[in-house]
């Protein structure tokens, strides 16, 4: 067993070619070390056990490979399909943290009495792998959600790791599972990385876990894009309900930041009720003046004129810590301030505000024909462009563009980040992962 | 296999003896149905599919019996050993329920993509069988941890279920596990019962889970009313740590009413560092003015003197939606209401109030001299007096009565409580478990 490398991109931004000293654990920490210093910051773990080592991989490779499904297949859709294999390492408080293992994909044993059953204890990543034109495959900053992994983990009780071991683990499984699952032959598809953390400690206790197991597993997913309304009236887009005052789903002083399971199953029933009435998912609304927050599991991004002319950018905060420091979210602002802040694309230059704002300014913004689009972003559903908010009774209608598909930004946000994750343009986002045995 | 019976009380309230038409699921059902009606009503499954149905349950008795660890041993304290068995129930959304099992304890094989390992689809109840000195067994209205369990399932969208039949498969495991490992010859001891449900869809998609599992498992508790800093310190009562305005457990519009993982976990860090500084549990407040919620995991009572002379029990009100509904809370309170208004054994006639209140209260009260106790409330704490409170840089001393060791009104509902629990008076809220093979 070798690890499979990260190719980090070189100084000038890009791509360099694999070399054979990136092919083992050192060269990936060499490589990472210039590209994310922040990697091999302090953690955390301030004992002497056992940390997260990559270098320490055992792997058992399945001898009952399965078929892949169809990207259009009714199993991908299902989101049920994971690969052959998956990547685990368990953590106990008296020892830290074991050899990590690739192994067959299959049922984990967990006693009844395990903490993530009852207090959930549990936190996790959404990351993609893509199979670039260029026949690579490439990770998409995957340095953030090792980072945000670990703060998710803090907060929810769970043992710290280096977010360095966390990127090495990730990429050996894809290396692994890469060539069969996301064929060369097939570029511009993708699968679903899902670094998980359990607290796997047998004891009813309200405590803090002393038994843990991390695992990154890799799934087939539909392309979400076309949302579930649009498939039912074929009309593009996505339509919001906005969350109703006795539906919150986070807090200041909560959790909302972290990416842990305590945000995701308490907004079930809210989401199961819109997807009832014909909407996609919920806008969640925060605060007496129904402040705008996050759209389903995703970020909101909202693009108006003000009434002096300017052309704004706008999306909520982090500093209330009740929204998710999504790695779209970050790229899409970093985009916008570094490449649209003049005329580009025959689009008006933006300006770009990370500020609270409320239901009133959307609603007063159309009403006044300032609202130029509204998009989710987060990596599940990418950039998906907004068309109807359905707010106290009444439906909202967002513009679309001119085509009727996207407003003007998302689409040429969307390009550009399509165009680093699938490799047409180099950048240092886009991190090539070496197959095993290509 | 037969089933078990829950011998009700008779309208008398007496407690009736065995009968053996009550040792059929028709028996308990008839039985149920005259003491707690409530539980028969529709439960919000609508649909044809196979309901919940303890008759229809299958067992299998381990053939590796394991050995009872003592009442005080370190195994005990631990919180990790459960009984030789437990009833698990499987749901889908295409089928509905299937046939219950009894079964030996042991690991469940759950998918690494199970909704309940990422977004916290999981719920749960805490109930005790109880050792009476009469040398009977006994649960303590369970049909209030049924119907519990039922709201915390529909919060989280998980499947319904006639409450009814969670308590008849309860009162099985009871029946089966409890003459072995709450041995009559050792009365005024308890195990620890904890109905839980999870989602065990392996689908990842942010959506309403499609398979759940509900299952009951019984475990070895210690005596939690002597509190971790009293058996640091030697000094009786617990020392609670007011949380700070960083760190909030519940809001409205949230899930603090529901026994659901998410409340849970999110606490541990909080809880852990409660601990590290020689602290019991948080006093979660809650708002701008320090409203005082609950102790840890339990309901929060304080007992003070009103400045116009008025003796008064006061704890937070359910209508916000953030403190759970406690069994014992609500047994604290009836009990309050019908048995300390008058002067019962020298005590002074209580007004039991249900409103929000505010630390400054407290404090005000305590600097005044007309704080008279404090105490936690919950299945397993039980009745836990409270010695000290640290609020803001201070610590606020409770009284804890004429012997140190709790307060006056604490002690007398403790002592009712444990006679309903334990045999000593006959009531409604203690029903008799009839024993397997007894």
């Amino acid at each position: 067993m070798s690890l499979a490398a990260i190719t980090p991109p070189s100084s000038s931004g890009t791509a360099t070619p694999t070399s054979t000293s990136a092919l083992t654990t050192a060269g990936i920490s060499a490589s990472l070390q210039k590209t994310a210093p922040s990697l091999f910051a302090q953690h955390g773990t301030s004992t002497p056990l056992a940390d997260l080592d990559a270098s320490l991989l055992h792997a058992t490779h399945t001898t009952a490979p399965r078929a892949v499904p169809g990207h259009d297949s009714a199993e991908t859709a299902a989101q049920r399909t994971c690969t052959d294999h998956m990547v685990t390492a368990r953590w106990t408080l008296a020892h830290g943290w074991e050899a990590p293992e690739l192994k067959p994909y299959g049922a984990l044993s967990i006693m009844p009495n395990a903490s993530v059953l009852h207090y959930a204890t549990e936190c996790f990543e959404g990351m993609k792998l893509y199979r670039g034109h260029d026949g690579r495959l490439r990770l998409f900053r995957p340095d953030r959600n090792a980072a945000r992994m670990l703060t998710s983990a803090a907060r929810i009780a769970l043992p710290a790791f280096p977010p360095v071991e966390l990127i090495k683990l990730v990429t050996t499984l894809c290396a692994t599972d890469g060539p069969k699952w996301l064929p060369k032959t097939q570029p511009g598809h993708f699968l679903y990385i899902r670094p998980t953390m359990i607290a796997t400690d047998a004891a009813l206790g309200v405590q803090r876990p002393k038994e843990a197991l991390l695992y990154v597993i890799l799934a087939c997913f539909p392309d979400m894009t076309v949302s579930a309304s649009s498939r039912e009236t074929g009309k593009s887009g996505l339509r919001l309900l906005a969350s109703n005052d006795d539906t919150v789903r986070a807090w200041p002083g909560g959790f909302g930041f972290a990416k842990v399971g305590a945000n995701y199953g308490p907004s079930l029933v809210a989401q199961g009720e819109a997807r009832a009435r014909g909407y996609d998912q919920i806008l969640w609304l925060f605060g007496d003046d129904c402040g705008v927050t996050e759209a389903g599991a995703s970020n909101f991004f909202v693009a108006w004129e003000t009434r002096d002319g300017k052309m704004q950018l706008v999306t909520a905060p982090l500093d209330a810590g009740i929204i998710l420091d999504g790695v779209t979210r970050r790229s899409v602002l970093e985009l916008a301030r570094t490449r649209l802040t003049g005329s580009v694309e025959g689009l008006a230059p933006l300006e770009v505000v990370e500020r609270r704002f409320t239901m009133a300014e959307v609603v007063l913004a159309a009403d006044e024909g300032r609202l130029v689009e509204a998009f989710a972003a987060g990596t599940a559903f990418f950039i998906a462009p907004v068309a109807e908010i359905h707010f106290r009774g009444k439906d909202l209608t967002v513009p679309m563009g001119a085509d009727g598909k996207s407003g003007p930004y998302a689409k040429c946000l969307k390009g550009w980040l399509q165009g680093i994750m699938y490799g047409r343009e180099t950048h240092e986002w886009g991190v090539v992962v070496d197959e095993m045995g290509v």
